[in-house]
């Protein structure tokens, strides 16, 4: 049976994914009483007392709501809130298996920025973070921005920054691989949506110094009028030669390709084309942009893609969990970029330079010393920048 | 150790009272693949085909949402959407333990009605039902309402037709005792609020044609200039002899007296004043209008109070997990007024014509059989009606 048989045939049968359990025993009229009135009245007396209490009393302090309006979901798309909703139960377990955080899906009947952003403000005090995921780009830009400038509990829009997080890890290892340098490489990124945008971010933030991104139309540049937005914004820190041209004229010469765009559109002469010992993480979803053995084949080092059945899969679920756990675990306001930056070291830091290989230079999801160690330096992190 | 001591403590030591577990294991690569993508994408599918597939496919059928604004907490009062939370945990995991129901606190950051129709009606793809707690009045009445109006799935504000179900119950079995007709008594409301209103409301559907309410001011008569918004529709349906004055002139002569006002604000004299076999539910919380030994040795016949420390304990716990679960299990649009009426002669019929006395007319909220008796009898009552 295909994955997709055996899922539908699980949905139905379990009929969801998530389930919410009581922590007490409520069978007596004793327990009735402690657990509901009359003794509740005293947290909730304590809470009206000092707001603080809160983290204290109830479950706020690891509760975590997935936020999702359904527009851009999977490869799907725009599907609406509510076919969204296996991915967002699914994202809700993840959380739960890994980081033993309680994650509630909620698929919101709204596209508006506005009113997700109003929607998510009031819905503050059940959460003590908020994971945005599946929000077509680029609303997911000023809806995170917005939220996190006015809420004082961390927001994280994990297809930006986990995919950039598991992405600046596995370059940091691969960079290790190849002996190259961080601030002497040239990087291609193909597709400045969500995930694009922020790998772009976080790698120079680590220190790189030429990275050429590309949308559909070719190589963006600084003084294209026609580009607006966060493109607009991308080509001013990127593209330093203010080169023009094709993603293959960008490609040429370049040490890395990131590809966060679509299925086979990169050939094994633009491979070719690149620098010695290429590093190449190609991220299309269910097909990469070019598969592994052909990228192999016209000479890339180090290979990487989405998918779990070829090495250095890039899995989202390798950092979100461990990222939440440290900001929760301090009762960090937000994650910031100190916080990402510690975690993908941390993530880096799984594989040992003696295991270090071409083909691992990601470590495995199912890695249990994961999440405790991203836990650990983005907890450490947080209290060093001050946000906690 | 006080209730209060308990519960303060309990809620310390376990940080809330709520946990989202998984129902699947996500625990290797083939769990992970069948649960999340690639596999999940396929439920996702089914749903954007037939909107109607996610009450298949996730756990949306059996998951009510508890909203709260935190403007009306128990006895509290407004003490915001924090200090709400321990009760609406509580209340989470009561839905959980007596029906079954996964349910989830929703404090929202806001006391604009409009603003809060909006967000709960954003939030409804992820939900089977809605059950408002703790709003106060009149606020409640409209938003309610509306998004009774505006929803397609079940709303149900549980302070007023919880308490009206309960206490409809409880005044069926305690006229048997007695031997009182529903059309021929005469019952006084003390508290025009969120639950006195609806018990109102429920009465007159039971039958009762000679209902008295009172306010702060005195009876509410129709005419009274001074009557606005619900005060003033209760007084075109109540008070047909257009009887004016005090609490105390209120209950001269009447059969039954229903308290959701104030501590000791009824006394032996009034309830002397009362009919033979003066029937008496004083639920003010958690000191009651009257209590028990005084009324009885004032001559009153059957007595029930909120307490759990007395007999007839007027309960929400008795109802709503039915009355959700009815709902749910044959997916009613609504949960209306012959649902409601089908829930009080469910709970009073728990108790057989052997069982009932003066001391039981209300059933235990622990007794086994209420949830599935209760929930059988709304889910037939909205076929019936045509709302599923």
């Amino acid at each position: 049976m295909s994955y997709s048989e055996k899922s539908l045939k699980m949905h139905e049968e379990k009929r969801g994914k998530i389930e919410v359990i009581s922590k007490v025993k409520v069978t007596n009229k004793d327990e009735l009483s402690t657990a509901y009135t009359p003794g509740v009245a005293e947290p909730c007396r304590k809470i009206h007392e000092n707001k603080e209490n809160v983290y204290k009393y109830t479950s706020k302090g690891n509760l975590v709501a997935v936020v999702s309006d359904g527009t851009a979901v999977l490869g799907l798309g725009d599907i609406g809130p509510e076919a969204a909703m296996p991915v967002m139960e699914g994202k809700a377990i993840l959380f739960k298996e890994f980081a033993g955080i309680d994650a509630f899906p909620i698929c919101l009947d709204t596209k508006d920025v506005d009113e997700i952003v109003k929607t998510v403000k009031y819905l503050a005090p059940t959460f003590g973070g908020i994971n945005l995921e599946d929000i077509s780009s680029p609303r997911c830009f000023e809806i995170e921005k917005r939220l996190k400038r006015e809420l004082n509990i961390p927001v994280f829009h994990d297809d930006q920054h986990g995919t950039a997080i598991v992405v600046s890890a596995g370059l940091i290892n691969a960079l290790k691989v190849t002996n190259k340098n961080m601030e002497d490489i040239t990087i291609v990124v193909n597709g400045p949506g969500a995930a694009g945008t922020a790998i772009v971010k976080m790698l120079i933030n680590l220190g790189a110094r030429d990275i050429i991104v590309c949308d559909r139309e070719g190589i963006i540049y600084e003084g294209n009028d026609k580009l607006k937005g966060h493109k607009k914004e991308l080509s001013k820190i990127t593209n330093k030669n203010k080169r023009k041209g094709t993603l293959k004229d960008a490609m040429n010469g370049a040490d890395v390709f990131i590809g966060v765009s679509a299925a086979n559109i990169v050939s094994e002469d633009m491979i070719k084309s690149m620098n010695k010992d290429a590093i190449v993480f190609a991220m299309a979803n269910p097909v990469p942009e070019i598969m592994p053995d052909l990228a192999k084949k016209a000479g890339a080092r180090v290979v990487g893609t989405g998918r779990s059945d070829f090495p250095n899969q890039i899995n989202n679920v390798i950092a979100f969990p461990g990222i939440f756990k440290g900001a929760l675990d301090v009762r960090a306001r937000q994650i910031n970029e100190e916080m990402k930056v510690a975690a993908a070291y941390a993530i880096a830091g799984i594989i040992s330079d003696e295991e270090l290989n071409e083909d691992y230079v990601i470590p495995n999801p199912f890695d249990k010393r994961i999440v405790e160690r991203v836990a650990k330096a983005v907890a450490r992190a947080a209290k060093e920048s001050g946000v906690c």
